[in-house]
């Protein structure tokens, strides 16, 4: 019995480490597609989305199958329940660098970022991959470190969002209303994808100190 | 034991009821104070998220106590692992009513939304508001059809907030940076809140029907 929970729960934890790679991918790929103006790289993004939310719905139905027959108590009951949350976040996720990319694919073959705003966008593109990157670390190794370091890049994510708005609203903005959509919702999908990165990064920690870090 | 289970689960859907009855005026009050420009409102809105947010964590802790304790299996499983879910939900769908809140404190005492957008944002406000209230009679009654009014609710949101975009791209508009960054977050904050609302609606249906309506 105790085998049999232990290698469904590897697949579950398998599977978490699965979706953050395909979310890694997706997000890296849907933030050069945004900065570079690539059609086909923003077709590619949108087209994977489907396999992220196919990882999230059978690992959703592992759990449901894994506590129907397990009843897991305690430690192994944690992992279970926070593995629906993070998944969820997991998928999420990868709509929102699906969004980016949709954004990059409706405006092509002009570039959807204007010229003002590229440098911000370039900066809160690499701290999301580093969220990302880091997510997938932090599912295979627990280090809290790790999570840490999720925070901090979530931290700078938001001040690069703020100078977004202050980039907007200043007086050197010349974009178009167009342009100020584009740049407002794209940086309210980056704004997201952190907080979804830091959600996952407050379970581990809660798995594993059995405290969850308040904002 | 089973009387024992009964009783939680009880709690556990009492719970989710009263989560949707706070979003519910949360949303209410959020609209009323974008569209009035209600400073008090609108910080009895921002106030009160954190009720939503604590019914959420006792709800979650409460549902992990029912699987520790009792082990569910079947449908009485499916019914707290939904819980979980729809509480997600729920708590989201509160913080995008006070994100909503929130635009208006930050433009009062001016009004947030201009002239040529307030007519839809009316109607969005509408359609959301029915969203929050059947999700309320949905978890009470488990009526589908209810669940069903509340996609046609959503696709009138979404319909909505396509005019949005129309009006802000459209030749006639005339308003500030500001204002074009305000219809375009508050549109989006309407949006997913309708999500939410049919992901609540799809969940209920599942647990009825045993089927997963897709989009």
């Amino acid at each position: 019995m105790r085998q049999i929970f232990e290698a469904e729960l590897q697949q579950v934890g398998d599977d978490l480490t699965e979706m953050s790679r395909l979310v890694e991918s997706a997000i890296t790929r849907a933030g050069t597609a945004l900065l570079e103006a690539d059609l086909r790289l923003a077709q590619e993004v949108i087209a994977s989305d489907k396999t992220i939310d196919a990882i999230e719905s059978s690992l959703d139905e592992r759990c449901v199958h894994l506590l129907a027959q397990q009843a897991p108590v305690a430690t192994d009951l944690r992992v279970v329940v926070s593995a629906l949350r993070m998944s969820a976040s997991l998928e999420r996720m990868g709509d929102l660098a699906r969004h980016v990319a949709q954004v990059a694919r409706g405006r092509y073959p002009a570039q959807a970022i204007v010229p003002e705003a590229r440098d911000t966008f370039a900066k809160m593109h690499d701290a999301a991959v580093r969220v990302a990157q880091r997510t997938t670390r932090l599912l295979a190794t627990r280090d809290l470190e790790v999570a840490e370091a999720i925070e901090r890049d979530d931290d700078i994510i938001d001040e690069l969002h703020q100078q977004t708005f202050a980039t907007l609203l200043g007086p050197a903005w010349s974009g178009t209303v167009q342009e100020a959509v584009d740049v407002t919702l794209v940086g309210r999908y980056y704004e997201r994808f952190g907080d979804h990165g830091v959600s996952v990064a407050r379970r581990v920690t809660f798995l594993v100190t059995g405290d969850f870090p308040e904002d």
